[in-house]
């Protein structure tokens, strides 16, 4: 079997360090081209030698020379600057796995797919701000996006080799974070320190107020929506407070499909990694017999407005997914900074999507690049949004 | 779209009528070919009228005159005889279903095969009794077989599209039966009346029991294995007592694809009969924020041996899953006419496998003609055994 060559763009964070554990785990079948980060050059260039990549590149052009130094005497190449992360991607390669987080993922995973490379996708901005024009890119470069998150992972494998006309409706499942069961009264004034309190797994702070919140779930809608065509209409959400089950897929005669497995994030990596195969692991399988019960409710729009905003979004088209990520991100840093209550986040996000609709902003952006000139847009309006409050 | 042409053997039974709903609520997707049963001419007249059958044939000719009578101007033609029945299997048609309850069912759904038509499979005799003469006849024949139970069936929609190589193991479902809660010396002495009380569904006298014991799934995972090829090691049985997850395939790398719907028929057939197209039916789907929860659980093998059995003969090979079905026949009958105790249909079966043994009987059987032999030795044996209980 001849070894598959990837590159793992973003390999100091979360999801890049659990890519790095697969890849380490089964060192015959992966050849590292290049691993990338931001600043991080010692951490870096740990992972670099531990894979014996051949590039290590970090964005930040002042953490060169820790990164060289570091790498001497190793073979390993070190590069640095931005250019050098696009140049990075477009190596040759099998898959380029995008972890980087942020806009700042958006130009070295478009670097990948215009290399024609398939792209593991662990960047949420590509698709929710710029899904049209990023999955149009990946059709005119002949990339397969191989999507790394649990949920999208799971909608992939359960579609595999099946005919999208058999599919009556896809059904995303939602922890329903930490006020699943609390009163709208409680929820409008929960304060940070509850709301980074997730049920299920520890995670950053943005993502764990958009689990909070419910947009998280009403992002991961608009993703679902470019990754695999699907229309709003056919997107459903059903919150599972044990998040085992992951995603469901139900057919027109009434059969539903659920992919399941515990919470691992190098599960789907791996997933994705060995794709079209399947490989051993070393990852712990799901024991559904020492597991608790699986439940599922309805998500609530009422106590929940933000997977509403995001659904609205969604049958809005594409600029209104832009602005509605823009704004929910300066809503949540301004609740984590104690400057608005938890449940003014929904409604910075409904006036600037109000304001960006009187603006004549609602447009499909043409590119990944217009599509972050809207992002910006977005945020200067939601800060003035903000400001008004 | 061209029409299917589909015939049903058995159409006067449950999984028949189950059958006819389907057809006769999508006339423009199907045109029946011949439908048959063994006694009730005057139910498969209705039928055949309904449906617009060619032919309609009964396995007992005492039923001819009846049959003919009640057809009479139609044009549809009524025969009778099992060489009839047979005769109807093998007429060209795109599908046969095949719902003939026990061994009645193996001549004319072997004559479907050897005909080389697709078979819909609700015979468990084909499989449990002659699995493997029965699937080499499909090969020759160049024969789908597809499963209509919704445990196969659920695991023939799982693994479609997949390479068995992927695939760790396989997990059929069990409701647990009413004594899923009940300790050992309870289950030993229960009535006959308790053990139909079957906490799902209602089902004929047999079948109630074969699950009250577990055999039902025991015989599931020897048809599983037949129709899948799934080495023994790699089927597995879950207790679940919502009876909604029917089974589950988990891959190498962890991850579990699960197939859920309620408890009706009409779905798994529906889907043999389209496949491998999927269409819309009138079955209520699944609504799983509305279902109870689902909860998990090892099967106990000390207070329900008989999977233990069927396991071990699945090990064995052919002869002995011949044999373990024709002696818990044998050992349910006279457990429900109040002759042996609960607790003693599993050492009935067990005792008649050894006996067997000693006979040097558990060789594969050659056909499915040999196998029925052997099915009549091992209810000889398994009599034997009962009146030295």
């Amino acid at each position: 079997m001849t070894q598959r060559r990837v590159t793992v763009l973003g390999a100091t964070g979360s999801v890049g360090s659990s890519t790095v554990d697969v890849l380490a785990g089964d060192p015959e079948s992966f050849a590292v081209v290049a691993v990338t980060a931001q600043t991080n050059a010692a951490k870096l260039a740990e992972i670099a030698k531990r894979l014996k990549a051949k590039r290590a590149v970090v964005g930040d052009p002042s953490a060169y020379e820790d990164l060289r130094a570091a790498l001497e005497g190793t073979g390993i190449e070190a590069a640095a600057g931005a250019s050098a992360l696009d140049e990075a991607a477009a190596m040759p390669t099998d898959v380029v796995l995008s972890a980087i987080v942020g806009a700042a993922g958006l130009k070295p995973t478009a670097a990948a797919v215009r290399a024609g490379h398939d792209v593991a996708l662990a960047n949420k901005e590509c698709l929710v701000c710029a899904g049209e024009a990023f999955m149009d890119l990946a059709r005119r470069h002949d990339a397969n996006i191989l999507p790394t998150d649990s949920e999208h992972n799971a909608i992939f494998q359960l579609i595999d080799g099946t005919d999208a006309a058999d599919i009556g409706s896809y059904t995303l499942t939602a922890s329903g974070g930490p006020f699943r069961t609390w009163d709208a009264e409680a929820i409008a004034s929960a304060t940070p320190e509850q709301a980074l309190k997730h049920p299920t797994w520890s995670m950053g702070a943005k993502i764990s107020i958009d689990s909070a919140t419910l947009m998280n779930k009403g992002l991961e809608l608009i993703e679902a929506h470019h990754l695999f065509g699907i229309a709003p209409d056919r997107l459903r959400v059903l919150v599972h407070p044990q998040s085992l089950v992951h995603a469901m897929v139900t057919f027109l005669d009434g059969s539903i499909h659920a992919e399941l497995g515990a919470a691992d994030m190098r599960r789907p990596i791996a997933h994705c990694l060995y794709w079209p195969r399947r490989s051993r692991t070393p990852i712990k399988s799901l024991d559904l017999s020492a597991a608790p019960s699986l439940s599922f409710e309805q998500p609530d729009p009422e106590r929940f407005p933000a997977l509403r905003l995001a659904q609205e979004a969604l049958r809005r088209g594409q600029g209104a997914a832009t602005v509605l990520n823009g704004a929910n991100e300066v809503a949540v840093a301004a609740f984590l900074g104690h400057r608005v209550p938890f449940g003014s986040i929904a409604r910075i996000v409904e006036e600037t999507l109000m304001a960006a609709d009187r603006e004549g902003l609602l447009q499909v952006p043409a590119s990944v690049e217009a599509a972050l000139v809207l992002d910006g847009e977005a945020r200067r309006l939601a800060v003035d949004v903000l400001e008004r409050q």
